[in-house]
């Protein structure tokens, strides 16, 4: 028997309708790429995403097409994921910092009809039109005031097509499985994957995120979305701002410590979210200035681990509260939240502030579960190490168009490629990606746990550990250590250093410096890099074992 | 195209489930039917409520059987919510406040196949046994110790039921639309009509209701839910309480000020859900025994309208902050929350509490609609009156067995019955049911707000104002007025109290004191008896109108 509750799909046009009607004078204040802080508000945005739609009708465009951005975050911004998701198209996040090859892939891959793209990524596009034929548009997101024909051939005008444009349109109306979004994972191996929200999962998602234990945002708050909407949604904040009809700063291309600073104060921000790098470089700005934080009370960290020095910086130098938070594209990206338990809010501020770096913990909708190599359930105890699987209403159930294949396992859950625990507050802590875990004797030993207290010593400027083949143990750690400016080091210092801090039996068996270890685009260390380096490297222990196996 | 995420139902099994996993040792204290205090966890509520599946399974019970709850706010309640949602069937909440007549007709409407009772419900249930003849089986919800078999001929006892079964059972794998739970409305005229929830909508409302404009409840919350479960759904709390792992405080039969008051304490309640009655009543106890509330922060009050007394005595003399809320039975139930604004937030207090009083405004997830006769759109000025109609994923589509006919109107929307008006901040403000409203030349006149402001009159104990049959106005308010013992006064005092707090053409055309102003089931004004009994009433006004006409 069914319930007789009424059918209202959950289609995210209803998001920014929302906004209209409850919110409609709240604000939305961007710093534009043309310059200046410009203000909208929701009704505005609305209006225009309407108009936007028509727009697209009139170039073609029909329900499930691919659309694309390669923006900043801005209004504008906003309005394209509204304009084109309101009409049943699906909006396609580019993300700029890809090199072009990737994008060209990545946009034929997605078969994008027209790219909305910021002054700033044109002339990549323009370099390389040739090799995106099936775009049959580009529309430069500015006024008529900053189009440059002869340099811009071809192209069309944001402000020109909106004005050209009703408002009057058909929103909505489709079955809530549709898909409205797709963002393509970096994808350090292989060919990027797209991920294909649909309005559904993305409206679940916002709602999610919406709990106080979440993201928490109200209709008071001011946001400073600095995540950028073409990684990972901006954690969903374009949806659930509008949805709560909070005020969004949008920062634009300026990211810089002075840049968002100002936009904080001005605008007298009380919530934002962003990687540990745009913090870091904050942080550095204000004590170099002298500068304050007088209306900011929360950040949401996530992307990459969180370092303690910027909790406590935020904490202690700032009066602002830090959450942890982790999730990927797949996921829509939100997966833990470190929101504290009471059992957390009784700990002493020490014991708060380090369980705190921890991942978090999973809110209703999503589905965590640690698992040993044969895929049987693991204890949370906090100290087994397991690969974590997701599910979820959110989580992806395969990428576009079947790459990669089947990606869920019997039960239905997505392999993070993460390896984590879990503690009995039900705190996930990721301690290694699944493809850099040393394999030592059917154990496994987090590179990442290794690195950072080796990053300790004062002599080290960065650290990483491979796992190189022992015949005997399978793997064992071997510890890179790039050396400060005009340090020397021997081994044994680095080997005494660790002792005491991490388990016997995960002491590198080596300790190599090296002159170089390469990062990747996203600023984490590129380990796929390291091991090519290393491939004939071996194991001082591997000849010894060799030698008397 | 439709998007690639999981599918993964929205299925209430799936928010026990997280609760056992996630907060498996967050405590459900009870104050017992049996007496003491009794605490358990949400893995213990898990593990027994699936054991309750596999007991209803013996009973006979398949997938879509409605079972009955008569019972209070304790563990067990919740244990059968889930037991008998997460094997496929309906869980039945009876409301003990009805006549045994509509007990009975509403268990044979639905036809309740098996009857979960608390002790003190029990002889209701055996005199009128004979008049249920679908219920196959009744069961105590005790324990054998106290279960009389004597006075209990054919009844079950539901510690032995649970201790017979298993926990091992399939749970939840059904459409997310599958009927969940069934809650007939009061009805003040013609029999109960039955709203039937879905799995979906009540994830959904879980969901929406997290919110932290909304309830915003956290893990580190401890939560009395006073709100019955057999009312309304107690707000949702047996659902978003499991949802974010808080621990919940049930009070059982004992809703007086000190036994709500000696939970609030002895367990460190930091949030309450109830009805303005109780709240009054605790307050009485408070000034009595100087009590104080040491731990609570808030409380969220409906079900009728906030009295402003209430909410300056929390707000002054507790420190605890109160949220006024506004919902249905049809709602499931929450429709609007006065969760402040930024503009609210930034008022002074004085007018803050003042804009607190209306009933406020509606998450993502709630549509309102604000119309006139003709049911076009009026503006949200705050001022306008208009019907008040709703829209949403978890509002009634149709009654069960398809009482009442067709319920929504051609855009889907469901007409609460109330008269409301909606201001410039989207804060919605109840004036009056549509069928007590003053139609009086086209314009409609607030009955509520006549009464209030004459309630404040020194002399009057009870006020009631209704319309009556005028030759050229077609309605005129006429009020009445119950005294307080040993007072008289004249209708000019009454008029001239009046005078400056209401629109001029809103003043009664006259002033009638009677001796009694009879009250319904749920305490509030009976304006149908009132109507009755003046109906052969004429007004001076009618009267010289005639003359004159």
């Amino acid at each position: 028997m069914l319930g007789l509750m009424q059918d209202w799909p959950l289609t995210c046009d209803r998001i920014v309708d929302h906004a209209k009607t409850w919110h409609g004078r709240r604000e939305i204040v961007s710093r534009s790429v043309e310059g200046p802080v410009v203000r909208t508000t929701y009704a505005q945005v609305h209006e225009r995403a309407r108009r936007l739609s028509n727009a697209l009708k009139g170039l073609g465009i029909k329900p499930g097409d691919r659309v694309a951005t390669l923006a900043w975050n801005t209004a504008r911004h906003i309005e394209c994921w509204y304009g084109v998701m309101g009409m049943g198209a699906v909006c396609h996040t580019l993300n700029p910092r890809l090199f072009a090859e990737q994008l060209c892939y990545i946009i034929n891959h997605a078969d994008d009809r027209v790219i909305f793209t910021d002054l700033t990524f044109l002339p990549v596009l323009l370099q390389h039109r040739a090799n995106m034929p099936g775009v049959k548009h580009i529309v430069v997101m500015t006024d008529p005031a900053h189009m440059d024909r002869a340099a811009m051939p071809g192209t069309l005008c944001y402000e020109s097509l909106l004005a050209e444009n009703s408002a009057d349109c058909v929103w909505g109306g489709f079955d809530e499985n549709t898909a409205a979004a797709l963002c393509y994972t970096s994808g350090t191996t292989g060919n990027p994957k797209g991920v294909l929200y649909s309005h559904r999962s993305s409206f679940l998602h916002t709602l999610v995120t919406m709990g106080r234990d979440v993201m928490g945002i109200v209709e008071a708050d001011t946001v400073l979305a600095v995540v950028p909407m073409f990684h990972a949604n901006a954690w969903g904040l374009a949806y659930s701002c509008a949805a709560v009809g909070a005020k969004l700063v949008m920062p634009g291309q300026k990211l810089d410590g002075a840049s968002i600073h100002e936009l904080l104060e001005s605008e007298a921000v009380t919530f934002s979210a962003a990687v540990p790098t745009v913090w870091q470089t904050l942080l550095i700005h204000l004590r170099e200035t002298g500068g304050k934080l007088t209306t900011l009370k929360r950040v949401v960290i996530g992307g990459s681990a969180v370092p303690e020095a910027i909790v406590r910086a935020f904490r202690d130098e700032f009066g602002v509260t830090v959450a942890h938070a982790w999730g990927m594209t797949e996921m829509s990206p939100l997966g833990t939240m470190a929101a504290p338990t009471a059992d957390i809010a009784a700990m002493d501020p020490e014991a708060q502030l380090r369980i705190g770096l921890k991942q978090g913990r999973p809110p209703l909708g999503v589905e965590l579960k640690l698992v040993d190599a044969a895929g049987l359930p693991l204890p949370h105890d906090g100290a087994t190490f397991g690969r974590l699987l997701v599910r979820g209403p959110s989580v992806a159930g395969a990428y576009f168009k079947g790459d990669g294949g089947d990606i869920l396992d019997a039960e239905g859950y997505f392999d993070t490629g993460d390896i984590a625990t879990i503690d009995s507050h039900g705190y996930m802590q990721i301690t290694d990606r699944a493809k850099d875990v040393v394999k030592s004797g059917g154990e496994w030993i987090s590179t990442i746990e290794i690195e950072n207290i080796a990053l300790g010593h004062p002599k080290a400027l960065l650290t990483a550990v491979i796992g190189a083949a022992h015949p005997k143990w399978d793997e064992r750690p071997v510890l890179l250590v790039k050396l400060k400016p005009g340090e020397t080091a021997a081994k044994e210092e680095f080997l005494a250093f660790l002792e005491g801090k991490i388990a016997k039996w995960w002491t590198p068996d080596d300790v190599v410096f090296v002159d170089d270890i390469p990062l990747g685009a996203t600023g984490k260390i590129d380990k796929k890099l390291i091991r090519e380096r290393m491939k004939d490297y071996v194991l001082p222990t591997a000849r010894s074992a060799a030698a008397t196996g």
